[in-house]
């Protein structure tokens, strides 16, 4: 049974790193010192020893280890008992995690139950593809196609906020694009501070303001912390 | 000796279409009845015919007669005395464009000195590849790489404007990923209203707020309509 935490984002506006967050990441990861592998690979301006450092600290103060995927090798995932996906640039973070080995046996691992946890980008590489970031094609990852670990879309850092005077698609627009062309696949805006967590085919989002849910022929519906997204699960015949 | 006119996007706040550039782009393509080429390929919720239609109707007003390249085969572009990429999404635009088989085409018309004219996704087109747009990638264009008329990158609807209270990256912090990443290339973010101009080995920016220059290793500079732009023109040895 998979178990997944899909972020919007990592932090509250005023909140301490992934502070808002630490019960839900307790209950997924479970007691003791648990062994995870850190994903790094969304850091740009940071390198990647830089990013692994700062959640070394923070997984450390709920008794976890962790070890950086770029020092690791795909054959030995299997001594981890949890995998996390940091937020960052979402073309570097799936153009370095495919070319290093690490899609297929990741998406293995987390399809036999060891728990996943990922923001933004991180939280990206679970959907089907990478098609609804908001990031900067700044490297190109060479195909499209992410950890498929969920039948929808996560559009993180969703809001329906609007730069005034400023021209170019809203965010609503691009999502209206996307769903234009990938009609068979919904895509949930995340508004930040709110996530998704997978249980096995039940899916809820918790915590903050919601999401707006946008599915081909049907108005973008608004959904609060709480509902049951469950049905997202369930992939199209 | 080829001739460019790049927008940021394609209309004032409170302006008609293309109103605002109109004479640079009856200097551009000249007088008398030219036959436009309309790239409608960065359509994604209008369909090429609409898009095309629209061109039409305003270059109409200009004199110029307008062919969709939907419409039309690479094989037929020397009948042509004009190009013009329209904007929407630029990862919708190059797919098309590279699946038609336009992209040498397109490039070997204007590097012979055929005019050529695109806004928004249109301008990204121009660059060595997309990867500073700010679009969704919606498709996947299978590979970055574009037409590589100039030298450098344009980041059009280039704002240093932030929402206020969001997380997520601002324009900026996009802008220096893509720098880091890319570092022997510049990245011209154009303001709404403002176009670089190109003829031959002379670049100037044109019109509205200007623009802010990003190089690696220095600190970005704001630039004004008027300045000189040909140093970015020059290829890195």
């Amino acid at each position: 049974m998979q178990r997944l935490l899909l972020l919007s984002n990592s932090r509250k506006p005023k909140g301490g790193w992934l502070d808002h967050v630490e019960p839900l990441i307790k209950d997924l990861i479970g007691e003791g010192r648990r062994k995870v592998l850190f994903i790094p690979f969304a850091a740009v301006t940071i390198s990647f020893d830089a990013y692994v450092a700062m959640a070394r600290k923070r997984f450390a103060q709920m008794g976890y280890s962790v070890t950086g995927a770029h020092k690791s090798t795909p054959a030995s995932i299997r001594q981890f008992d949890a995998i996390v996906a940091g937020g960052g640039n979402t073309f570097r973070l799936l153009a370095e995690t495919r070319e290093r080995g690490w899609l297929a046996p990741i998406r293995t691992r987390v399809k036999a139950g060891v728990p996943f946890m990922g923001w933004s980008a991180g939280a990206n590489l679970a959907c089907p593809t990478i098609r609804t970031t908001n990031d900067m094609p700044v490297v190109d990852p060479k195909g499209f196609n992410a950890l498929n670990l969920v039948a929808f879309q996560i559009n993180p850092h969703y809001t329906d906020r609007k730069l005034k005077g400023h021209g170019g698609e809203s965010r609503d627009d691009r999502i209206a694009e996307f769903v234009k062309m990938n009609p068979a696949v919904p895509v949930l805006g995340l508004r930040e501070g709110s996530l998704v967590k997978v249980e096995g085919d039940r899916a809820q989002l918790l915590l903050g303001p919601g999401a707006r849910l946008f599915r081909r022929g049907r108005k973008p519906r608004d959904l609060r912390a709480g509902a049951d997204c469950s049905a997202l699960l369930v992939r199209p015949a």
